[in-house]
This record gives C-alpha cells, sequence and structure tokens, in this order.
C-alpha cells in the first residue's frame, strides 16, 4: 500500500459495546479479518461529539465513557467498502477520512 | 457536516492557562459554545515545538508540561472564523487544519 | 512555515531501539538536530501493522511493545529530504504524511 492510501479515523466512546465485546476490540479484530493494512487505538482524556456531552478524565462520572480514536490505514479500494458497516457499527460515533501518501509499511515494498 | 470538512488541530502545553483555567480545558468548554461539531483531547508523552524545548514524560521536571493535542472537527465555514482567536489563545502553541470527508457524526444524517 | 506544510506521521514500537536508545527517543533528538520545527509523541494502547500481529495494553505479555506515535511537522523542503533515512530507521514501522496549512507555530510571525 505505498504510495497514495487513506487514513479513515474513527471516534467512539471506550463503554460502548458490539456483540458483547468493547466495540473499539470489536473494530480492530474485524479490521484485521478484513485484511485492512494497519490500526492503531489511542484514548484521548476528554471530548464531546455530535451529542454536545462532554466526557472528561477530570470527573469520575464521567471518566468510564473517555473518547477513543481509531487511526486506520490502507488503500482507498481497501477502505471504502467498509465504510458504511463500520458507519453502522459506530451510531454515536464520528468517521472520517483524508488523503495520505505512504512511504513505508513494514517489511513491504 | 457531512461531507467535506475541516479537521484543526492544537498543541499546547498542559501547564498553560487562560483566564484561570488550564487552557485546553477553557478551549473545549469554548467551542462547545461556539456550536462546533466535535472535539476530543489527547495527552502526548513528549515532544517540543518552536521554542525547541523537549517536554518528556521521562524527566520529573520537564514532565509538568507534556504536549495536549486538540482535535477539532466541523464544516470550513465554521471551523475558519475561529481560527485568529484560537492562534491568539495559544501563544506559543501549533495550529494546523487538513481538509476531511466526514461520513459519520452521532445522529446527524 | 506558516502556510502550507506537512504533517509527517510514523509509528513505531516501544520497544524498538536504534544505537542504544529507544527507537522514538532517538528519532525525537535526530529530528530536533536537523532544525525540524516540531515533533509531538504520542502512546497507544492497541493496533497491528505489516506484520498482522495485535499488540495491546490488554495483555500483560503484548503490552511492552505498544504503538508509539510521532507527528511531525514543517515545511516539505525540509521533511522530504528526511523521509528515506526515516524509513530506514523505522523496519516494521508505518511512515505517511498529509498536507496541512499551518496558522500558528509559536512565535512565528
Amino acid at each position: 500500500m505505498l504510495g497514495k492510501a487513506k487514513l479513515l479515523k474513527v471516534y467512539l466512546g471506550e463503554s460502548e459495546r458490539y456483540k458483547h465485546k468493547p466495540l473499539y476490540q470489536y473494530l480492530v479484530y474485524w479490521l484485521k479479518e478484513k485484511g485492512i493494512g494497519g490500526v492503531t487505538v489511542s484514548r484521548g482524556i476528554e471530548g464531546y461529539g455530535q451529542d454536545k456531552v462532554l466526557r472528561t478524565a477530570r470527573l469520575l462520572e464521567l471518566s468510564s465513557d473517555l473518547p477513543m480514536i481509531l487511526e486506520i490505514v490502507d488503500v482507498a479500494e481497501k477502505i471504502d467498502p467498509l465504510i458504511p458497516e463500520i458507519c453502522s457499527m459506530v451510531p454515536k460515533g464520528l468517521v472520517f477520512s483524508t488523503d495520505i501518501q505512504v512511504y513505508k509499511h513494514g517489511k513491504e515494498q
């Protein structure tokens, strides 16, 4: 996937679940099964989305649903067909993409 | 805000303050009041900016000002008018944008 | 570096080393010596790359090699010449760039 590719970012809540699993974990396994090139998950410390409810690590009662950020990288031909299903899996989340230029992907040349 | 939109990223120091509040917290409240679609804050573990001073979680005396990263998402029409004010609020920070394509924003269709 | 610039993102494992140092630390020092405008390092909590091995903070034995994310910002003229060397330093990593618009970089006007 060197050259032109796509970064898809997915933002969701840590407490969201899907098929008896944390949603972000389910998504990572699912993307790996689909053969997507690379996925990285980070945890934010604060944030709000479309519902305008602020989740923050500063308040205990609001800290159980901190933002999780997934960065998904592959060529558009592999990512685009998955976007509708990803969107349906994250009912409250944010999903967007940006174009990237890949210079290195492990041992791939 | 589905379709073409803008991701604005703001990098600042955890210890920076504004109107008696941590600057990053002030910015999140301020952006929410302005009706901006979504904001996520993450904490870095190391970094340097224009002043070339390395802040790192590895050295206690330099770990009180770790980099904070704000990711701000909305259409350009809503973000662009706020950029001058944001830049004036982060005197030592980094502010940049990139174009994105939004596929999902909570219940918004 | 106000105006058109470049964000280079590098993903590597926390346990990777280079010249007797953690690779991510080596890279930050090296980029600072090269005069690159700004670098921020974050730690992910889970992810996989080209080798399709999932590293996760949820499993102790796989949590010693969590993903590290470097965000490197400067004009293309300063970043592009360094990309081949960066790629050779991260044999297992992911390296990609995206175009950005910089509005603020510390005291630089």
